[in-house]
Parts: C-alpha cells; sequence; structure tokens
C-alpha cells in the first residue's frame, strides 16, 4: 500500500507503522517517502539508552518513558533495537510484552526493529526510524539497543543524550567491557537498586567514571564541562525514575546553551551518510561488476589463486578499462 | 621494521607478533605480506567461541586450548578478540593475565587483539589474525569473542565449528539473546557446572536446542545431520573439558566426511571477500570524490537541504560526467 508522506507528517500512526515495516523489509518504497521527509527532520531530542542484557533496561525505558513527556504535551516515540537470528530472522519478544504498559497512553509510540542480516543493516534501520518519528513530530524520541556488543553501542552513540544502564551482580569480567561504555555515557544509571550487591557497584562504577574523565582530560578533551551523573534506580519500584528523566532533562539544555547540541547532530549526520555511502557505493559496483565476475572472484580466492585484495584489484581494474 | 613472508612460514613468533601488531594498526605493509602468505593458509580447523561476558569464557578457552592439542603435536593458535573502547581504543586486560596459563608452553601461540573503532574493522582484522596463524601452521586456530553482539557473533560463525558457551543465573532476558546465538552453535557448553541453576539452565538450553532443530528442519535444511552436543563444563575444576574437546574433535570430522567443511570455507571466503571489497570500493570512492566535495554534502545534508541518499546520488553523478 502507498504511503504518502504528509500522513507520517501528521503523525497517523498507522502509517509510520506501514513505513517502519518498509525500512524493516528495505522496500524501495522507503527510499523515497525518507527523501521528502528529511527537510521535516532534525527537531526531536535523541536519547540512545544502551547497556547489557539483564540490567532491567526495558522495564526502565517504559517506565522513564512516560516519565520524560508527563505533563509536557510532548508525544514520545521508543525504538527498540531487537537482536536479530542470523538464521529465523525474527524479531522476539519485544512489542507485545511491553506495549501493555505504554500504548494506553495515546502520546507514546513504542516498536520494536529488528532487521535481516547485514552488517550495518541495524545501524541504519534505526536511523532511518528515528528520522520517521522525528518527522513525524515526536519529541523526545528514545532508541534502545539491547545488549553491548559494538554494533549496538555505535547506535547509541550517535544520540544527543546517552544513557548507559548497569546492574549490580552482572560478574566481574564484564568490568572490561564498562569500561569502553562509560566512557560514552552522559548520564549514568545503575538500576536494581535495592539488589543487594548495589552499594558496592556504585563505588566501582564511580571509580570508573573517575578514571573516565582523567582519560578525557589526558586526551586534551577540556572542552566538555558536563560531568556524567550516576543516578540510582529501581524500574520495578519507580524508585530514582523521576531523577533519572531530569538529569536527561539537564543534559539537553547543557547541550543547547554549550552549543554541542549542533556539534552532536553533525556527528550523526556524517557517519550516517558515511553508512549509506558505503552501502550505496558498493551496491553499485557490485551491479556494474555483474554477478558472473564476482563469483569467479571468489572461486579463484577458494583455490587460493588469488588473495582477497588481489581479486579486487583485478576486478576494480577490469571495470577501469572497460569503455 | 621490514617482516619477511617466510618468517611467518617457519613459525618465527616474534614476526608473528609484530605482523599482528601491523594489521591491528591497519599499516600497508601488512597488506602485501598477507597476500603473499594467502596461498599458504586453508589448512587450519577454525574454531569459533563466542557467548555472554561472565560465562567464563575466557578460562574455559585456556584450559580447552591445551586439551585439543595434548600429545598430538599439533601447534594451537588463539585470537582473543577483545571489546574496544570507541574513545581511547586501547585493548584491555587480555594478554598479560591470559598468557599465564598457556604461554609456558611452546606450541601455543596467544594474541589478544582490539582494532581503533571503523565497523567491520575487528572482523577484518580477525580474518587476517588466522590466515597469519593458519599460515604459520598452527592448527587449530581458535578465535574468541567476547560479548554476544552481532559483531562478535558474526565473527565467531564464520568459523568451521562454532561453539557456543553459556552459564547459569545470567539473567531472564537474556533468552532472547540465547535463541539466536543458539541457532549458529555446533557445540553448546553449560560452564559453571556447579552452579545451583546449573540443572534448570540445562533443561531450558535443551528445550532451545530442540526448537532449533525444529526450526531448522521447517525451513527444509535437511542436509545437515550434525546433532549440536550439549556439553556440561566447569573451566575452574577441569571438568567436562575433554568431552568439549572429543566433541570439537567429532565436529571436525564429521565435516571433513560430509563435505560440509568446503561449503563452510567456501561461505567464509565469500563473507570475508564481501567485506574487503567493501571497504576497498568505499576507499576509492571517497579518495574520487575529494574531501572537499565530500564535506560539503555533510553541509547539506546537515543544512536539510538534501536528505542522504540525494547527496550520495549527487556525489555519484558528478563523478560519472567527469572524463
Amino acid at each position: 500500500m502507498h504511503i504518502d508522506a504528509s500522513q507520517i507528517l501528521s503523525g497517523n500512526t498507522l502509517s509510520i507503522s506501514r513505513l517502519l515495516t518498509k525500512i524493516e523489509n528495505r522496500e524501495a518504497e522507503a527510499e523515497s517517502v525518507l527523501d521528502t521527509l528529511y527537510i521535516h527532520t532534525g527537531n526531536a531530542h535523541i536519547i540512545g539508552i544502551t547497556g547489557p542484557s539483564g540490567s532491567g533496561k526495558s522495564t526502565l525505558v517504559n517506565r522513564l518513558g512516560s516519565e520524560l513527556v508527563k505533563g509536557s504535551g510532548k508525544r514520545l516515540g521508543i525504538i527498540a533495537i531487537d537482536p536479530t537470528s542470523p538464521f529465523s530472522g525474527g524479531a522476539i519478544l519485544g512489542d507485545r510484552i511491553r506495549m501493555r504498559d505504554l500504548t494506553l497512553q495515546e502520546d507514546i509510540f513504542i516498536r520494536s526493529m529488528a532487521t535481516r542480516g547485514a552488517l550495518g543493516g541495524l545501524a541504519r534501520a534505526a536511523d532511518e526510524a528515528v528520522q520517521v518519528l522525528d518527522a513525524a513530530g515526536f519529541d523526545p524520541v528514545m532508541v534502545e539497543t539491547v545488549g553491548a556488543g559494538q554494533a549496538e553501542v555505535d547506535i547509541a552513540r550517535l544520540a544527543h543524550t546517552v544513557v548507559v544502564v548497569e546492574a549490580p551482580g552482572m560478574g566481574d569480567d564484564i568490568q572490561a567491557v564498562k569500561a569502553g561504555i562509560l566512557e560514552i555515557a552522559d548520564v549514568l544509571v545503575l538500576n536494581k537498586n535495592d539488589h543487594p550487591a548495589a552499594d558496592a557497584a556504585v563505588q566501582s562504577l564511580k571509580a570508573m567514571l573517575e578514571m573516565g574523565a582523567e582519560l578525557k582530560e589526558a586526551s586534551g578533551d577540556k572542552k566538555s564541562i558536563w560531568q556524567t551523573p550516576l543516578i540510582r534506580t529501581n524500574a520495578i519500584s519507580g524508585e530514582g525514575v523521576g531523577l533519572l528523566a531530569e538529569a536527561i532533562h539537564a543534559h539537553r539544555d547543557y547541550l543547547q546553551k554549550s552549543g554541542e547540541r549542533e556539534t552532536r547532530a553533525r556527528k550523526r549526520v556524517r557517519e550516517n551518510f558515511e553508512r549509506l555511502a558505503r552501502e550505496e557505493v558498493f551496491a553499485e559496483w557490485q551491479k556494474n561488476t555483474g554477478q558472473e565476475a564476482y563469483n569467479q572472484a571468489v572461486d579463484a580466492i577458494s583455490r587460493r589463486e588469488l588473495s582477497p585484495r588481489e581479486a579486487i584489484k583485478a576486478l576494480m581494474k577490469s571495470r577501469r578499462s572497460e569503455p
């Protein structure tokens, strides 16, 4: 069914849902609608939320969502990026369980997204989904990534405000991963505040925050005056969720006043543009190279006649010498 | 310092270490050495090991490594892929702690690798490191990925034999992630066998394995007759590690006899080739486009004058119309 950009701009949720499905399925129609919508983007405050599985992130996002827009008259968008099975490719759990709490409220639009296969497909879908909700007038737009792999972190860190959620008692060798994630946190959350190990976790997170601040200073990043706060929450009881919403609002105001919002927005544009350019340029190259020549190259590499790089050079050369 | 391919082929570990560092740093010299080494690859049995943080994977890999080559006269290579901080970019923990156990044995070469930034850089470095150890005569070569993000899974699943390590009591919302990871497992491990929740975890993993087998059957994949075994281990005491090594050897033999080794090797070649082609083609395009035109495009997108896709099309068109 044809989707009209004007339906998206007027906030028609049925049209929005359909467009997001077309984005997931990489249908060509999505592209032209996105092109039309693009000039209407750039208004929403984009909040990235990431952290390891088991941190209670999803429950927290549900609570936080309501809190963020409470009484403001604003409409909230949530994009939850689901890990996809490399084989069966389906979205898991997600919507049904979560929508119970949130979709009773009319001003919240929530969508779980999954993508099929391709590396980078997840990041592209996330970016395009944010564009859709942004153009449709949702503000803020939260992007939640499940898991703590590099791809998930890459998605979250392109937000205006990055919230990292941790929980006590998740094992010691997670520390190494944390160090990297903490560096991108604008707001750090320790959820499951009632856990017996919560105090110990707070100590260790504080130590890491200080280490991170020193690293930033040493690397000459003195421009940033934002001090990442550590907020303790209990997503089940709701304790601390109000404080978390305040911290996010404070960071939004900081970005605006310091001019850093512009810097981040530009970084987001640049990285998303580069990712898209990589895809499009490769797709065109592959089309021009032709399936047969491409398969022959794979054969030659498999037989160890050519190294992968030598095969690519040969393919590039043969294309250039064509009329 | 110049690296000679013949030093790698003779198994000189100092040269191997230096080459791996050049691969991490993306130095041009590494490329020509890799091209020369390539015809000597394709012999090692490549074992991918993945699973969530906190599963005791690293300890298990150390134990398993010794067990796999015990009395065989073979030399074992281990590449441990470390998550990298997006900012400070350093490798973490890794070598020093782990080498204590293993490097006393001469026939084991272990290396933690990290890469700086770029999406896909991790997978490329892992593939090239495997090529180096393969050409240097190490067999088997284990590739351990820390974490359970899509990028880590993508690296592990290109191995001949994929080992997925789980542990009891890691939280319930990890289940969703598991479903995807389990589908790529040739051998499934429940580590921390002495944990109070171990029996319950075994039941849930068995249920998932059965579900996975049904899904495969439903999708018409009747060719595969390998039944993924579930091995219980305790990496600390060493319990079950012998059984795990046997299961890996059994899978290697199965691959050989069924002809599936060839299929997997080809899939590995194809995916690695495509990833490299994407990089090289984009790098050439970017070079030809020029920094100025590229930056102007980013500016136009930031000002919402053009959508990212429109900007790419314009850049491609202007290149084509050049003499």
